[in-house]
């Protein structure tokens, strides 16, 4: 027996036809009406039982939660809520959702923390709210493959594990396959890696950048969207230990390229969203209206989640150097109030959170590229400009997000970036791959990363990492 | 200034139009023509210079591997190699390839071997065989996620660090933060995994079905394609340590509509690489024909490339179950002769590589599907039928491949779930949370994994997994 996807259904025009539609019950009103979803989408489907005719112990298993296969034809509704609804001829219980045990559970029927789902992270995605978000997340998953695979972009998988911490991009986790209470160990006492399952020390990755930029200098344009790690106790709701990222890289492009193709690349999976998930993004929003009422003032979204969404699509980001955003810091009213926590005194320094932040929401009011970075606070291999002290960088910041896209162009010339790899003690016989890059018709090239669930909450509107992706691990969670 | 890729420059009619083009020197003869390829192509754009006119040292620099941009017009070709040309205004060397050094590598113009480019992984996809590869790798890649998204399955991100061996797929790579050579221990003496990163020990994941299965039955359908581990000493052509794999799992599905699934799937993504990838195809098919010239008859390819990818795409997958396989097998010749490594005596006996390989490619000649096998060489989770013995597990086998697809409807009855679990002794506590799925309207649901390097070989006519990554993983080898 087939079935329908309930989002075919509600907008079919098949009117007193026959379908089968199985799913779970929402909820299940006046021994009559059945709110059925099957997760193809966030709206329910009417089902309405003719309980006089139908058996009473089998009524009774209609609860909240349990799963039913249903067939009957599809009417025009008389009710307020929905345009058809299924005139049911017969129900099947595929699987029984005891009340008393779902009671203990965030599928009971009623409103539960964002704490309490994450709990129960396994469920979650079964509420409105996580069916929705990973709806969302799906789409955009897809708008950002459909983008690259439009614009001549090859899907590069860099490596999972790998043998360097090159980039030091952040704190790394250690894989092995040595039994840790019992390693072997060399003539000095320490342990013996050579005996490891690759013969030496590996670690997750914290970026694919490096090996991208070898597929770019051979493909042309690629790009990768895989997992990526930080060992770092970062206990914030900005923050995951595994998160995915997608980082591009282009053979022939420059900082200005980077840039254009950061901005056109993010309006177009944000417009993709729009298109695509407006039911799921109508919830949203009324989801992060309800709540704002509950905040204070300054804690709430500045516009309505689908207004943001179309404000970022339609405005181009303004780029400004990084010199001219710390003259604006420096001469802005909270840094002269010593309202940062941290003051802007002078050129050279690390822009924090709330520098960016001000820049975005209170300066600019859009988002912004800060470009052209001081080098002594970015990595070695950005490219470095003729004036000696700043280097071809990039930050994509958002309003609420802060950093959404990092980038550079590449440092192409040899003699300099070994010159920078000398300065920061970085071996240039563990890096003889990447520099081989370089020797062999080197050229310009440039590349971001983005971070996918920064992406995702920025889009969801919703405010906690941990609840834009299944399963987060964080410190102290790797439940499931 | 911007540039034109090749590949849309070798279909274009701008016939006297002037474009910049980008890329790597293939070669350059008679001090006149460059063969420039930009990777976004397997084809080269042949580019003639005007020598008489051009600066000698500037010619000199014209050498394979050096990055170059050449600009002038587009010109209908004289030579019998190419429909147009470029006759080239200007050259700009951006980066030389000193010949010298590049004799050293395998970006010089003569036959390297498979394992020599192997080891200069970061330079292989530079060559005509990698780069064909790699834009194939890509495109599947796509058409996967294209098929899903068209028929309405969400992409999940399940896990990729996990607290959990649940489904004991293989052996597992250890993670952890702790310091190796001086790991906090409990009072026994034994470590204190609670000090861990993640509070207890955890591992790479070897599948996201589990996950997935608390997805599917949320969403409805839906499908992971991320990396997974195995810490296996297995040193053949066809297992990696890191691979990408695909799990799609659908509510309200059972075997059959499983089996479906995966052979329009993988027909779907074979024949959208016919239709995307023509001149890949085409020259991966050539050097497949020419290497097997060296070969034993017996090891050639049975068809060229393109035939064979075009008869998995016309032809219906044998559907067997397992007991008829078995009867098959019992009385083949090559059992009878004793010619198996694994003799076939009995049912019950699990199916070496050799049986598949015989099933496939000389009794059926086609992709087989086997379902039915006994439950206990099959997996837990695997749905018991009625006759007490075999579980609704599959798996499609193609002809050089072996497994492609391994895949089962699940157990969906909680009772019948935890005796197979106690009688494995798998923790019911470990696992609470997969058994919830069961316990809060269970329903009848399937799915199955996919090895996608293994779709790559097969697609590409490669022999060696490790050629169908770009940087691959396996006992002892972490480079890069």
């Amino acid at each position: 027996m087939t079935h329908t996807p309930i989002v075919e259904l509600l907008s079919s025009d098949s009117i007193h036809q026959e379908f089968t539609v199985k799913g779970w019950v929402r909820s299940f009103r006046a021994n009559q009406f059945v709110a059925l979803n099957d997760g193809s989408t966030i709206n329910n489907l009417q089902c309405v039982v003719d309980f006089e005719n139908t058996d009473p112990t089998l009524l009774k298993r209609i609860t909240v939660g349990a799963a039913v296969a249903i067939t009957g034809t599809l009417e025009e509704s008389q009710g307020g809520g929905q345009r058809v609804e299924i005139k049911v001829k017969e129900v099947e219980i595929e699987g029984d959702a005891d009340p008393e045990e779902l009671k203990k559970t965030i599928l009971s029927p009623k409103r539960h923390t964002l704490e309490k789902l994450r709990e129960q992270a396994h469920l979650r995605v079964r509420t409105n709210t996580f069916g929705a978000i990973m709806r969302l997340r799906s789409k955009l998953s897809f708008a950002i493959h459909e983008y690259f695979n439009k614009n001549g972009y090859y899907h590069a998988h860099t490596p999972i594990i790998t043998g360097s911490d090159a980039e030091g991009a952040g704190e790394m986790f250690r894989v092995s396959a040595l039994d840790p209470e019992n390693p072997p160990r060399k003539e000095d006492g320490t342990i013996d890696y050579s005996k490891d399952f690759f013969g030496k020390e590996t670690n997750l990755t914290v970026s694919g950048q490096l090996e991208g930029e070898t597929y770019a200098l051979g493909l042309g344009k690629i790009y990768t969207f895989g997992p990526t790690f930080r060992a770092e106790n970062s206990n914030t709701s900005r923050h995951l230990a595994e998160f995915w990222m997608v980082e591009p890289e282009m053979a022939f492009c420059d900082l200005d390229g980077n840039m254009d193709l950061a901005e056109d690349f993010i309006k177009y999976v944000i417009n993709y969203a729009l298109e695509n998930c407006q039911d799921d993004l109508a919830f949203l929003e009324e989801r992060q209206t309800k709540e704002d009422q509950s905040k204070p003032a300054a804690e709430r979204a500045a516009m309505p989640l689908r207004e943001k969404l179309h404000f970022i699509v339609d405005n181009n980001f303004k780029r400004v150097s990084y010199t001219e955003a710390i003259d604006i810091l420096r001469n802005s009213k909270p840094n002269k109030k010593k309202k940062f926590k941290y003051p802007i005194n002078e050129w050279g320094a690390d822009l924090q959170s709330e520098h960016e932040r001000f820049l975005v929401e209170k300066h600019f009011k859009c988002p912004v590229i800060l470009f052209d970075y001081p080098a002594n606070i970015k990595a070695f291999y950005m490219r470095l400009n003729e004036d000696g002290k700043t280097v071809r960088a990039m930050d994509v910041l958002f309003p609420g997000i802060g950093e959404m896209v990092g980038g550079s162009q590449r440092e192409e010339r040899l003699d300099v970036l070994k010159e920078k790899m000398a300065a920061l003690d970085i071996s240039e016989e563990e890096l003889s791959w990447y520099l081989d890059t370089r020797k062999f018709g080197t050229c310009t090239h440039s590349g971001f990363g983005l971070g996918f669930e920064r992406l995702v909450l920025f889009v969801t509107g919703m405010t906690n990492i941990r609840d834009v992706i299944p399963y987060p691990r964080f410190p102290g969670h790797a439940e499931f």
